[in-house]
């Protein structure tokens, strides 16, 4: 990409050239405007010496998943003050089913817009926003039931089988099979229809496994620009979501940045934001406040709201029985809601019409998991297993609205428990995606929870659960960095991955296979090149060659020449000539 | 500890003593001499305002399994250039079965020793070598298959046990029970007599999981004190055992001062070093030089041999159909010897003697999996799966010599073909312990193989694996250096506690318990005590609070005060009053 930083807005210090050898290539499909990008991963040939003479083997191109859009197109220029292209909308417009409204729908919103002290840390661009005409529902599941393949739907099959069909790979994914999961409640493609900057993503058992990054501010750290530094870090690195959880200041400017300049769906927790906007105070936390912080995210573009719906004034009293109590911030904030005002969660009296908010704009609902276990001793108990009962409802009940949803899970979870989980979450909610976080399988390694959640997420996805949220090795330490945005991507994505291979999803093993031919042949550029870090396994590689210039390059530092089996081993296919 | 570097070996950048506010304790069995050291972390109390007064509620110690010997132990003056003192000598006398021999066996060792050059890197001290009395066998499962309970099995019980009893958590782990594990060959405990340094511990898959982490230079780096370091740093950290895989210079020498300094059981691969006495060269390798490396490794005191006498003249073949041919390096090396001589492999013809060398010192046989699968690709094929059977032929042939045995097992392999790896194992091996290599459950992360590894190793040592072999980031590209060995047994920590917990064994829920309360209630410093990674805990808090230096500590910046659930779940206990 080409970044042009000459406005207010200067990302700093990322780097978004470490993919090399590697193109963009766009697959078109047969409605218009489809055309899906991915990246194709160059080899170089394999040498071999035959009768004396040096012979070279090409080696195929692998085309993997692509999350960074834009930003690694070498023909697109990119300008974050003015935002990503809008590609999107041809879509939205073709069905003419929404308006583009005169102005904003929330009242806060527009406040923010109207005071000019915050003229220095705005978006420059204001995009009126649209909304479905009166009377219209705009959702994927909405389109889906009908019967219609959207271009949605079309680009995400494309998407997901990558160049399967060339290869001879049999897969079952075509767009009716993608509406026919959508239409069922068992995927969704996130899309608001005020973010079509967003490429379409899908999320689903029977799809890859995909991963959300957390990112946003706190009171404490943060400003804008490390936000969006960090989203784009993240789709660069593999990110197929991300969640802006900011909790500080300029909430509303920093989501405007980042979802203008952000090709992947956004997640938000809109309950964050009502409760800085009473300024942290529980109890002045009101439905009307609520309401009109969905109304001002639909408007921005926000895709999918984690709403904690099913933790019930009932709930209050199950969580003393617990080691770590409620370590879902969303639950504990409606748990003390409740316990304050001593009445029923208003996002759970007022759950359908949040819903018919949400499908005016086509924003899918996560429903959150308010009483995950924090701890390894509160894993599978009562108060979690009776919030999933209550989240099965509103799943039914969101879907009667045609609001997409998916489900979030654990948490905290030893591995003998995962599979109860995601067993009791299929049957309980009808299917719904499940979304965890994790689940961490030890309590035992703060500063390493990307680990101990990585064997958590991995199990829990190769037994069906669709998306993985990303833990990084900060958790429950402190805020992420860029650098620990990094660590927790890379780290999810061998999460995912070794899911999508255990699954059998169909050509996952491709890539595994072109690195490890890339590896017994000792080109080493082609291994980094295919690998899910590059930049990573070359510097280690190049710390120990550099102890070593003059040695050959058919063997590392690990073993040495003279002990590295591969070496040897291949020295037998070449009847022993070493 | 306290450290003497006042001879020629210096230590340096070896920092043992980030364990803070913890105690090394020992407990004592029945037998003479059975002292076994723990770690007891102690804990600062609960602080509650009750009735405005300050009151304080006191937290348990918490005892844990302690892998770092003396050096832990401010009572004890450590000093490296006299090695470890000599505890189990005192057991090995009791039982009259041994003598001490006038001179080294071995000639190689012989003239190592009278070679003056090697003065300046010798460990000064000489310990004459011990081995059986004529006729004897010296084994743990000799003693076992007589009925004896050792000392050593006194030893592991009490080590496995922790302070269970006082808990009242109930456990199956006696002394007789060890015993009768160990003749049943579900278990061992490697002890060589002439390793009378290191502590005994159990490898079962009855017992805790352990981990071993492999150390040792190349022809390319590494020198002693840097091996010396990292076994050091390794024991530290939690390795339950170390393998010493050194294949560049010195290596008589290395091992030497590693051995005299190592508190736990020590492996080696000896075909490593037969190799270098060859400069080399496979086809130069004989039974002699073999023979006499055993020899000359049983007298310095390592505990356990991986010898892959599982590779046989007719597996060569098989290796052909593969992506990454064979991938481990005594199995590379012993196939191109077979395919260059044209001759069965000398460690099967001769491995009857091989185990009668091995039951004179008690040095355990860990039978090498050179078959290992080298990629996604190459798992569960017929190579591997056809090489353990064999292995389960060798173990039979070892118990009839009363030698202990432990099995080595894969390498690269999907989630889903993890589980017939174990079945398999367990039938055809009699119920062996298994002791694996990873899993690694992608081949897409090279810089990032001890997560790829740790997902597979967490899963198959929950299925009964009983020790797992590190792997660290630097898998693949380079020779770990210490902070890549610090890493590296973290990550297997977490892989072995995750299984321990999935196993449900007993006792091990105890301390995730204790660092989830103390999470729950802002006890930060025994948060990070608790954990397995103190230091790192702590620094990733620290760096972050540096910039909120006036906030109370009832947060992380990671939410901030209003957005901690923690914070505002426990406030609810507090009937609100934040």
């Amino acid at each position: 990409m080409v970044l042009n930083t000459s406005y207010i807005m200067k990302i700093e210090n990322i780097d978004l050239s470490s993919y090399p050898n590697s193109s963009k290539v766009y697959v078109e499909g047969t409605l218009p405007g489809v055309k899906v990008g991915m990246r194709k991963i160059h080899q170089y040939p394999t040498v071999r010496i035959e009768d004396g003479k040096r012979v070279e083997y090409p080696n195929e191109d692998i085309t993997v998943y692509d999350t960074s859009g834009p930003y690694t197109d070498p023909n697109i220029e990119i300008d974050i003050n003015k935002g990503l292209s809008r590609e999107r909308l041809q879509w939205t417009d073709s069905r003419g089913d929404t308006e583009i409204l005169s102005d904003i729908t929330s009242s806060y919103g527009r406040q923010r817009r109207d005071d000019k002290s915050l003229d220095a840390i705005r978006f420059p661009v204001f995009h009126r926003p649209r909304r479905a005409k009166e009377g219209h529902r705009v959702t994927q599941l909405h389109y889906a039931r009908k019967g219609i393949v959207t271009p949605e739907m079309e680009y995400v099959a494309i998407r997901e089988n990558l160049d399967n069909q060339e290869r001879g790979i049999p897969t079952y994914i075509t767009p009716e099979f993608v509406r026919d999961e959508i239409a069922s409640g068992r995927a969704i493609i996130a899309s608001n229809i005020n973010h079509p900057e967003a490429e379409p993503m899908v999320i689903g058992r029977a799809f890859s496994v995909k991963l959300n990054t957390n990112i946003g501010n706190s009171a404490l750290s943060s400003g804008i620009e490390e936000e969006v530094a960090k989203a784009m870090w993240s789709c660069y690195w593999g990110g197929d979501t991300i969640m802006d959880l900011s909790t500080g200041d300029n909430i509303h400017e920093t989501r405007e940045w980042i979802i203008r300049n952000c090709p992947v769906p956004m997640g938000t927790v809109p309950i964050y934001q009502a409760l800085e906007k009473v300024n942290g105070k529980v109890k002045d936390l009101t439905w009307e406040i609520y309401r009109d912080t969905l109304i001002e995210q639909c408007e921005q573009g926000v895709d999918y709201f984690t709403i904690h719906a099913g933790v019930l004034r009932e709930h209050a009293d199950l969580v003393k029985e617990r080691l770590t109590g409620c370590v879902s911030r969303g639950g504990s904030i409606m748990t003390q809601w409740c316990t304050i005002h001593n009445q029923e969660s208003f996002l759970y009296t007022h759950f359908d019409e949040i819903c018919e908010i949400l499908n005016k704009y086509d924003v899918a609902v996560s429903l959150g998991d308010g009483m995950r276990p924090g701890s390894i001793h509160d894993a599978n108990d009562r108060a979690q297993f009776l919030e999933l009962e209550v989240l099965g409802k509103l799943t039914e009940k969101a879907w009667e609205h045609d609001v997409q949803v998916i489900i979030e899970g654990p948490g905290h979870v030893p591995m003998h428990k995962i599979k109860e989980n995601m067993d009791k979450q299929i049957v309980t909610c009808h299917e719904a995606p499940f979304y965890t976080l994790g689940p961490l399988t030890t309590d035992l390694a703060p500063g390493y929870d990307h680990i101990t959640s990585a064997i958590g997420a991995a199990n829990i996805a190769s037994m069906g659960t669709a998306m993985i949220c990303y833990v990084t090795p900060k958790e429950h330490l402190s805020l992420p960095n860029k650098e620990d945005v990094r660590q927790g991507v890379i780290t999810y994505k061998i999460a995912a991955h070794a899911a999508d291979l255990a699954k059998g999803f169909p050509g996952a093993q491709v890539r595994d296979d072109a690195l490890s031919k890339a590896r017994y042949e000792f080109r080493w550029k082609d291994q980094f090149n295919l690998s899910f870090d590059p930049d990573r396994a070359k510097q280690y590689y190049m710390e120990a060659r550099r102890e070593a210039p003059d040695a050959d390059d058919r063997f590392c530092t690990m073993c040495g020449p003279n002990f590295c089996a591969m070496r040897i081993s291949q020295s037998l296919d070449e009847k022993c000539d070493r």
